[in-house]
């Protein structure tokens, strides 16, 4: 009989040992992509100063914030709380060890952050995400935009998942777009229905921006912009049309032109500029990007970030760009499993069960458990004095391969390893 | 200027990322052995209800939970707090999900737990604990107590520490000898001074028993047990002298004999029965054991654990016995950078630092990255517009090697990579 409830807390998720085998593959597919594209490893703690956590966050993520207390002394930690992202405590970070950093500094944060989102079902409240930024010193250079994207774009080949579609878009392009129709002030508001434009009707979000009181023409010219999208030419000539004079977004576009020429140069096929895009947080000041999948649309981004000018700005007046982008792991294995696109291989997490039938067979066992080991191999000893029959049907759970070690192998030193799905043997 | 205080709050761990590549790695390597013996990872939430929580902590550990609540409504949220062990989670996953579970179910939780401890120098309120535990049904051979302190003394061995010294004892030959003498109300007292009894004199540590209204027999009985330590047949010879009778120890002794065998016969020659060997916590039912380096015994142990007969009797009327061990590893690794024993190779975190010299060479140096990452090397390609010699200064301090490209590189097809410390150059 339970005496307690013994599910975990809503929002969290917890999984059985197979299903966390494969997300762990996930996140190690992910780093290892990430280290292999010159990103380092930190590690910052995930209790901050409420002062740090609160200079950045707003509106909503503010109240999503969990505060932490100890049980006895309420005084001195009164002013902690979780981290809600991975940008607040690297914009801290960074200020913090700046003179112990090699610039641009290219930083992989692999980690667990925290949002009490009210709860709901594929929204989770402790979750991963997996950032890659770099972060310059008074300056960072475009291109390495290009590499962000590029870097995050091969972590997620490996999952191996249908087309993906890379859509990138420039803050500085919708700004000076906007000015030169005199829109400055409603560049939010109107950014907003930009961003709501893929979940509803063309029809609703006309209707949004004349309510935003834009003339006809105005509202035209945002609709046209808003579908703009294709390779560079396309959409700088699309932009001519609606525009005539591009001067205003010139800054912008040279910037796109840099980041889809190297995505290109890189072998990058699939990938476009869409000024749809624009992520939703208002800290990015250049680039925009999306990842989603070309034939799954409806599953929203798998991966998104940009350039934000002013990463610690809150926290110094040195001036530290970056650019960055993050997959949110721990949505996207829920998602991709209800999809039923987790093609990652799924294989057993143990690749032999040695069974000794009695405890004369246990020093033998071990020799060759440990050989095996040597050779790479994941090798559980079962040391249960359960029959034999128990014993298989446990290991059929967790391995392809069983070895039973009874006198008579010890006596011809012949292990043979059984197929437990097969019958068959071979040697291990 | 800094406008906050930027440091991380006291009691965290944050390391620069050459010294966050070691600790990641001590980290993998525990992984792997746990993985290659068998064990399997689960994540549980950092969350947890606090009646989980609390149902097992007590004393101290109660006082040094993290309570968590939202910011907007703390009325559902009151109840959670951050776990502040491995064990208490467990307990409540094995409940959960043990219809689910291969049973014995080895498992190894790797991640940061939570403790409110007072602030000190080298104390983590933020702390990586290394678990591996084995949890049976119903019922668990004595043998996997052997395979639990096996696979954490050979993760343990991955670290290149001056020589281990595995101290095994046995919680029912303590009872069972404190019960020959009458002193069985007094168990815990008495466990108390033992668990202490290595911080001070001998004379204190009988004085601290005097106290406890023994009689000079029994303390001296008592000392000479504490002092107790060697192979199975130097440690049964020692009782037999002191109890004569050795009966009311012969279920323990028996036990002590299978895990110290067992050990044995997996060729580990670094392990000894030792009565001293208490661990604090009450939980433990039979074996209990730590690793200590023989020759900084200041340090303290670096792993310990034990077997604990009721994991979940808090949860459920249902049994899982199980038996476990951890290495502290936020501790740990402070400790040896402070003995200068982290003999682990700190190689360069980037194998190469590609740099082109102008957005020419982009699409070249792009092409060798991929090549060479698809050799597993770990490369980074530089995309600052600065001065040579400031790209190789950057390139000095994460990586060895350093590959100009540059248009002579590009007509030529010939790469090299220099040395940054030697100068030498190298084909990639």
């Amino acid at each position: 009989m339970k005496k307690f409830n013994t599910s975990p807390l809503s929002g969290m998720q917890e999984l059985l040992p197979t299903e966390q085998a494969v997300f762990d593959q996930l996140k190690q597919n992910i780093s290892d992509v990430y280290h292999h594209y010159g990103f380092l490893s930190i590690e910052t703690p995930i209790i901050e100063r409420t002062d740090i956590l609160f200079a950045k966050a707003g509106g909503d993520t503010e109240k999503q914030i969990y505060m932490v207390s100890k049980t006895a002394e309420s005084a001195d930690s009164a002013d902690q709380a979780l981290r809600f992202d991975h940008t607040v405590p690297l914009a801290r970070y960074v200020v913090e060890h700046n003179n112990d950093l090699a610039f641009p500094f290219q930083v992989t944060q692999i980690n667990r952050n925290f949002r009490g989102e009210r709860a709901q079902r594929g929204r989770f409240r402790e979750f991963y995400q997996c950032d890659a930024d770099i972060v310059g010193r008074e300056k960072l250079p475009i291109a390495y935009d290009a590499k962000v994207i590029a870097c995050i774009h091969d972590a997620l080949k490996t999952f191996n998942l249908p087309k993906m579609l890379i859509r990138i878009s420039n803050r500085k392009v919708l700004a000076g777009f906007l000015e030169s129709l005199g829109l400055s002030q409603k560049t939010s508001d109107i950014s907003n229905v930009i961003d709501h434009a893929e979940k509803v009707s063309t029809d609703k979000s006309t209707e949004a921006l004349r309510k935003l009181k834009l003339t006809d023409e105005q509202v035209n010219k945002v609709t046209a912009f808003m579908f703009t999208h294709g390779n560079y030419e396309e959409v700088e000539a699309k932009l001519k049309e609606i525009m005539g004079d591009i001067s205003p977004v010139a800054e912008g576009l040279a910037e796109l032109k840099t980041v889809f020429d190297i995505l290109t140069q890189k072998g990058t096929d699939n990938c476009i500029i869409d000024f749809m895009i624009i992520r939703g947080l208002d800290y990015y000041t250049g680039t925009v990007y999306e990842i989603v999948l070309e034939d799954y649309r409806e599953i929203g981004s798998i991966s998104g970030g940009g350039r934000y000018e002013n990463l610690a700005s809150n926290f110094t007046d040195q001036k530290f760009p970056g650019v960055g982008g993050s997959i949110g792991l721990t949505r996207l294995f829920f998602i991709l499993r209800e999809f039923n696109l987790l093609n990652i291989e799924a294989k057993q997490p143990i690749d032999y069960i040695i069974l000794p039938i009695s405890a004369n067979e246990y020093e033998a066992s071990f020799e060759l458990a440990n050989q095996l080991r040597e050779r790479g191999k994941l090798v559980d000893v079962d040391l249960s004095d359960r029959k034999l029959g128990d014993k298989f049907n446990r290991a059929s759970k967790i391995s392809d391969y069983a070895i039973v070690i009874g006198n008579d192998e010890i006596i011809s030193g012949q292990y043979k390893a059984k197929n437990l799905k097969t019958g068959d043997t071979i040697d291990p």
